[in-house]
């Protein structure tokens, strides 16, 4: 049985992908240090509902399917707690079969601090979002180039690496030509927040990794996500996903819905121009393990466009307010004055078909999803806390 | 009278940049950690002569010129000794002045691990020279957002960010027509070693720093540095800077005099093609010189390829040699396998004009030049260690 690790499987992604791979027969290690959920704290954010820690999530799922997901609770910035993964000294916090589940055929890298608007409100939460995503990253890959160099690396990037340029956006890889001579690079890339930033830097360390010790690694380019339920939590309302709705760490989507819900403005920024790839939940899983099934040859970084279509912050906006007016609720419309500094009408042309070449099939935003979704953030109305959807943290 | 504050004062730059600019009647302010000179201590790695503290150099500086160079010993990777430098609650380690020197006009940034041996002995090396060369320039950043929106921040980078290209090295820049469509971005860059790597990085948060906040930035793009005299230097040999002649902190040029001294041959790496751009000490100096007097506009990041001529390996290797025997040494060449993963012939045709439009005066590689050079090393030929030249240290 093959063995993956899921690195951050506490995270909104994390525990999904964990769930997916063990129900089609992985043998799954998860770790996390619970980062997210202690900035939660720290910060006075609340999620849509409670739920139960990786070792609760993991008893539940025994419960349910029979499956082993392993829980391994450690900070990863920290190298020699990546490199226990590895060479066998790891404890688990939680597992039925103690033993050390071996070197991972793949490791699923989620363990980075998520949010652009906490990377740039103040210096102290840059200085921990840059130290945490790269210490994790350039761990890990000393730890496969050591230990395990046949180890198949899956890490989440993010369409915002690439930033809004003038010229059509690749899948990662643009060759050029200058003044009669070629040659090919990485796409370029030009972040509008210290978080994307740091996910530039990511791939800049992976692509060292691969050129230097012929790492073997597949860089996803995701744009935001949206949803809450995945085939595997409806086994059971406890095994959800964590669900942020708050301007830091809730993504567009699953922020207006909750929004809608409570009768609280749909806040667009600025003008609402700007243009982006999305993608639902339920196609990152699919994303993310037709990448793992079908890994690249080593000495290669391949670099896909994970999202489904493209919209703009308005065309969101109408979209929510259409079905949540639909079912009852009081939803309008504000142009706030933008907190970022982007471009609020610009050229967007991404390409993204690799991923439907390995498999994908997309499951594009419509109204049965959209209602499915309300659904869920309706049960839960009763906790939906105004005070934490906007705090306007500027760039 | 202008303030400059030099991060890394202590570094084979840092000196005798302060002295440079304290001479031409700068306020000087410098800090540094001790880093390099207790990475030395660890790795058993001795200088070619022995160099007084900052404070100890500081006083001779003052003695023989009546001038005042600050010092602040301090570790730049904590966020809070980088503000203290802006917000006036730094302590001077020796000062003549106890007064805080005020908010700098130019800081310039060589506070980093600069070594790429160093940055892939281990993943131990690799995580140190990653976080302290990240967390500072992002420190950096971050207090002249908070504090100083008009410094000009003088950053060295390297030439080894653009690695080897099969198309022309321009300066920083690239125009990219792709599809009939056009626009600027930085110069691709995939540098050959995780220390090369993390400049990149330092160039990409840079870049950020300038879109968000309208920071004043000049990267300026070195090649290797040769030399250990400069015109201040020449005042008291106390005053000269740290001289590294082995394989992890010694640049080529300094290791081969060195090498041709004691009669060991001179270690180029497998065939010898490798083509890089190089700079003289006082070169080096000059450039940071006119950089700093003649700054950008705000909300620019000006790029400058930091570099007077470019050699293969076995051209340098050559000239020394041709030197050391007109001299008496018994100087030969040793093509050794190559220990890191580069090119060993390859195209390289890189821009340098920028530095000599604001003022550069180059003085190039020459017989007099390298004489000159042995008679300093030659003085110290008693103290030189061969076992620190070689290690062979594998990337």
């Amino acid at each position: 049985m093959s063995h993956v690790l899921i690195l951050g499987g506490d995270g909104y992604l994390g525990w999904p992908t964990a769930m997916y791979f063990s129900a089609r027969g992985f043998q799954v290690t998860v770790v996390d240090n619970y980062f997210r959920r202690n900035a939660c704290v720290e910060l006075n954010i609340s999620m849509l509902y409670q739920v139960g820690t990786l070792v609760e999530r993991a008893q539940i799922w025994r419960d349910k399917t029979g499956l082993e997901i392993k829980v391994v609770i450690a900070d990863l910035s920290i190298p020699d707690s990546m490199r226990q993964l590895f060479d066998g000294r790891v404890r688990y916090s939680w597992a039925v079969d103690p033993s050390f589940s071996g070197i991972p055929a793949a490791v699923i890298h989620y363990a980075e601090q998520p949010s652009a608007p906490y990377s740039v409100m103040g210096y102290k939460y840059a200085d921990i979002t840059l130290i945490n995503n790269l210490r994790v990253t350039n761990n890990l890959i000393w730890a496969v180039r050591d230990f395990a160099r046949d180890t198949h690396i899956v890490k989440i990037g993010t369409m915002g690496e690439y930033g809004t340029p003038n010229i059509d956006i690749e899948e990662g890889w643009l060759e050029i030509e200058h003044k009669g001579r070629k040659d090919t690079f990485l796409f370029p890339r030009q972040a509008s927040s210290l978080y994307h930033t740091t996910k530039i830097m990511d791939t800049d360390l992976l692509w060292f990794g691969v050129r230097t010790w012929d790492l073997k690694v597949t860089d996803l380019m995701q744009g935001p996500v949206y949803g809450i339920e995945t085939e595997e939590s409806k086994l059971d309302e406890r095994l959800r996903t964590i669900f942020n709705y708050d301007e830091i760490f809730g993504t567009i989507i699953n922020r207006f819905i909750t929004q809608a819900v409570i009768g609280y403005p749909l806040t667009v920024y600025g003008a609402g121009g700007q243009t982006r790839g999305y993608i639902n939940i339920i196609d990152t899983m699919q994303c993310i393990y037709q990448s793992t099934i079908n890994p690249p040859d080593c000495r290669n970084l391949r670099i896909f466009n994970q999202i489904t279509e493209t919209f703009t912050a308005n065309q969101l906006a109408e979209l929510v307010c259409k079905v949540g007016r639909a079912r009852g609720h009081d939803v309008s419309i504000k142009n706030v004055p933008n907190p970022r500094r982007e471009s609020e009408s610009h050229y967007y042309n991404p390409s993204y078909q690799g991923l439907r070449q390995i498999g994908l099939k997309p499951h594009l935003l419509n109204d049965e999803i959209l209602h499915n979704f309300f659904d869920i953030v309706e049960h839960h109305k009763a906790a939906i806390r105004k005070d934490v959807i906007f705090s306007g943290i500027k760039w």
